[in-house]
């Protein structure tokens, strides 16, 4: 039976993308081989990487301005190779702190110059994200880094900080695919695969070609954009599973119509699940109206004692990783791409349950 | 119908242990959910994560000295991460250049500091590895590097080059779990996954604990070994699925005798297939044979437009990925442990049959 997986990423996978790797996990389309024995530099494997690139490069109408590379080393590995490439000699770039991610990604930068902190959330907990007056941007940045949705405490952006002619960053890990998307407007992209996208393993990076120069020789090889754009992702030899099963997941999204059809399913599965949350005083949402997540929703119960017996009666019901992160606590649900609507129905109604009984 | 993948990698992979993937894909184990789903915090996750770390440390004879990590990025990125947490201020490292990557890899660590030629086989078209009075060590050097297994030209390292006391460093990407190993003589072995162990995806590093606080707070976070080392390679979301198929290939190789008997299956595939090779002139091996490869075997035919057919007629016959490196052309026979000894005898009745219609 399969599990209702409330995980914030890794997370749910479309049931339909499972299936079709199992069947052709030992022979590729009667290929004789699997794709993880597949040569990088085979035919059949540049239809998996250039169907990928291509697929994920429609769903979100990426321009020819722009190239898509699959990498590796997770957004963490990113928040040191935006600045690494993208800041150089002398510059200062802008940050965004609206939670745990981004202020590694904050911190790391300062390994590399100036990284300017334009605005925090911290001493209100995050509890939503800056409105645009709070945030000053400089015009001499060499980019404005945020990041889209904040997996831990639950708020996201619902609107693009406007930032004039300064390049914009964005950590999209966990809404990428998610809603639609002005890529033009952004330099650079980036979403670890393991939230909405795929399996942990390779991280997408849409990044504005005019600014792969900026990246100075010393870097490590690999740790240059420019070489990855050069070589279509396949300098070295890339993740290609993963990134093979980020091609099926594309595939799926269009099959539900594409960014436009997601999103407008994200925000039905969403507002279920708030309205149920603020229908009365027993659950609680800690974040502001305005900045909820429609991605990570959490949520408090009246008591630490009653969120342990909350956890223990979801597992028993098949409902799983619905802990809040050990930094704040609480429930949390992730609703991501793969999650259905039934799904967020059957936690609903588990929800009103667990208030009959306990309430 | 499955081929014969002569692949130099991504490589050939134990049908049993795509068969066990494909099963446990959609639902691992009966828990409900893939691995690719699972939280990385996830119990079910610790085990294979666990499980897999300690299966290589077992089969290696990993000493308690040393840690086994599973990273990201190739080999091409311990490239440069070996210097850079090793080489330490003003340092300087011994490199010895037997091929395309051990030159990658010598080229790359002049960004991070001095590296030393040791030796190079470049001018004889790296047809052996040097011998051992050919490699002046530096008994100053913070490590030496080499090569164990040259992929491309097909030499391999029948004996660990004698240093001393300085650290040994290897890249092991393509011989590794193919034969027993002097670990507790090395300062750091590494090996990308897509060879002998695994899917693309993932690198294993093994490194002597002492060694982790030479590097400089500089470094970008996830490229210090030892931020890894502390937390068991979980400092960010870890590739989940390549490490437990590189679990599955590890308990494969215990099961069939672990690294000796491995060893004795290696040598006996790749005996018959030189075997055929020295029979008469038809086919010719361009490796001094002290130094040839247990694992990639290159071979010549007497025109390279016999080449080409033996090429179309080798994959009409279901062996695929015969064709040598583009940088020097020819035959090559990856034959890693997951090439059962049938399916090498299956290639040289397919050469005899070759030599008896164009020979």
């Amino acid at each position: 039976m399969r599990t209702l997986n409330f995980s914030a990423g890794p997370g749910t996978l479309p049931i339909q993308v499972l299936e079709q790797a199992q069947r052709d996990l030992v022979d590729y389309q009667g290929r004789g081989l699997s794709v993880m024995e597949m040569s990088h530099r085979s035919p059949d494997y540049d239809d998996i990487h250039l169907g990928a690139i291509g697929a994920m490069g429609t769903l979100l109408g990426v321009p020819d301005t722009h190239d898509v590379l699959f990498l590796q080393g997770g957004a963490s590995l990113q928040f040191a190779m935006v600045p690494m490439n993208l800041m150089g000699p002398d510059g200062s770039a802008d940050y965004v702190v609206t939670g745990t991610w981004a202020k590694k990604a904050y911190q790391e930068a300062q390994k590399f110059g100036r990284a300017r902190l334009v605005a925090s959330t911290e001493e209100i907990g995050h509890a939503r994200v800056p409105h645009g007056s709070e945030m000053d941007v400089d015009p001499g940045a060499a980019y404005f880094h945020y990041t889209s949705n904040n997996t831990i405490t639950g708020t996201q952006f619902h609107t693009m900080p406007d930032v004039g002619e300064v390049p914009l960053v964005c950590d999209m890990s966990s809404d990428i695919l998610s809603r639609p998307v002005n890529v033009a407007a952004h330099g650079l992209i980036y979403a670890g695969a393991q939230k909405n996208m795929g399996p942990a393993g390779t991280t997408a990076v849409i990044v504005q070609k005019d600014l792969l120069d900026r990246a100075p020789d010393s870097l490590p090889t690999t740790l240059g954009y420019k070489i990855h754009s050069d070589k279509e992702s396949r300098y070295n030899t890339p993740p290609c599973w993963a990134i093979y099963i980020v091609g099926l997941v594309c595939r799926w999204v269009a099959s539900q119509g594409g960014l436009t059809a997601m999103a407008r399913i994200n925000e039905e599965k969403a507002a279920i699940l708030y309205e149920r949350i603020d229908r009365n005083d027993f659950y609680r949402g800690p974040v502001e109206v305005e900045s909820r997540s429609r991605m990570n929703v959490p949520f408090r119960l009246p008591s630490e004692d009653l969120e342990a017996r909350f956890l223990v009666a979801a597992g028993e019901a098949q409902m799983s990783n619905l802990k809040g992160h050990r930094s704040v606590g609480g429930i949390r649900a992730s609703i991501y791409n793969a999650m259905p609507k039934s799904g967020v129905e059957a936690l609903v109604g588990f929800m009103d349950e667990f208030e009959r009984q306990n309430g």
